[in-house]
């Protein structure tokens, strides 16, 4: 697949129709065939103990999986979240979160992602994984 | 099963232990088979348009499972959410979004609950369903 | 919701299209709020030591929430799954295991649905609990 | 990691002590990270139509993550599956079905994998994907 949006285009998407959560997330990488972002985690998102708390991971994922989408869909602000299965394996250090997303399917009405969250550095120490699936609205006329 | 934690038990435990979350969430009503609990939406809470924003809505089921394990477990604070699928199936209409979960096993090492989200006032159109496990530690000497 | 088709035509229909599956599962309720639906177990559905098998439980559930679909969608041979959730949680007694599913949601394109499974006796003893997804064809002209 | 059993142990441990599934199953690669087995497929997981039926590719998901989790752990014929989140994206092609299943985490008491289904040569067009979740009971004395 070829991308419908570079990151340059996906930055000025999240800054423009998402101002809440444009301070949160930020792009790694895109790719052809995945999207990273990261969590720049402040009070809000922490646990006592200084942890991401489960929320700010299902965020993480969430955000992620939709821009994944948008990268191969092209600027269409309507998917919505359907379905998410989500497993929290290990506590995150401290430092950046990543979310690493691939888009496994992108049909007419569904999209399927698939990815993994982690700490900086450690990407083969998984903190969680997580499925998304998102609704696409017909195009129509 | 008997209550091992009232109502009134889980909501010192809410503040005292979970100072931020404290604002956001309220215990409805806690008996022996089921917890609900209300999100208390603010500006944090909403997307644009003014609907509960997917992370907000997995944040109430987290936090309403855990104090539906705590209500039968007893204040143990180190469960942790290891597993959560989650379905959005309709757009939660303006006011309070309630979750009313269910202990389904409560067993050495794991626990299950199951519960629905829906608008006050109309339980029979579920804004969404979700399942979560949470890991019990080992107690003992 | 008022039912498309009674247990006598989901008989029928499991009859005359699901041949390899009609000796298998049994109807056991149909009413406009669930359907429920049984495992005749036979050898090849039992793991060693006589428990049925996790697969034969979730093709219980797959069939059931299949059913509890088209009793209200009336008799659409072409709604495929796409997501499962499944937890399992208790050991099954002998005996035949009976799955009650809900529909949650019959959208245009989706269908979710909710149950669990358990002994036939034992409804507060679940055996296991799952959500499925069912992409629903357009109807076309 | 380092593998506590090779192809050779799995494919002998199969046959010994799951002489039901042993025929239908077969290792395709058993390496430090990872485990592929293949679905010889018969007329008992077909579908009308000759596609591998859902409970089919359920039961090739969870043998592959349970000896996945066995190359890791040896041969502890007690694991458990206690969670499956299955998506299903696009039918299988005639031919052989390969599951290729990663361990994400082998805790004390729980082992989490993450995998993919596909028709044998197309891995880039994944058939489902699945996460399973096992519960290790203690070793004990």
């Amino acid at each position: 697949m070829t991308l419908k949006m570079t990151a340059e285009d996906l930055r000025d998407f999240l800054a423009r129709d998402f101002t809440q959560a444009a301070d949160d997330f930020d792009f790694v990488e895109v790719t052809e065939t995945h999207v990273s972002m990261a969590l720049s985690a402040s009070e809000k998102h922490l646990r006592p103990g200084g942890t991401v708390s489960g929320p700010s991971m299902f965020a993480l994922a969430d955000v992620c999986a939709y821009f994944c989408i948008l990268s191969q869909l092209g600027p269409v602000a309507l998917a919505v979240t359907t379905n998410c299965s989500i497993d929290f394996m290990r506590k995150p250090a401290p430092g950046r979160l990543i979310c690493r997303m691939e888009l496994l399917k992108l049909g007419r009405s569904l999209a399927v992602t698939e990815g993994r969250l982690f700490s900086e550095g450690t990407p083969d120490k998984p903190v969680a994984r997580a499925s998304l699936t998102y609704s696409i609205p017909p195009t129509g006329v």
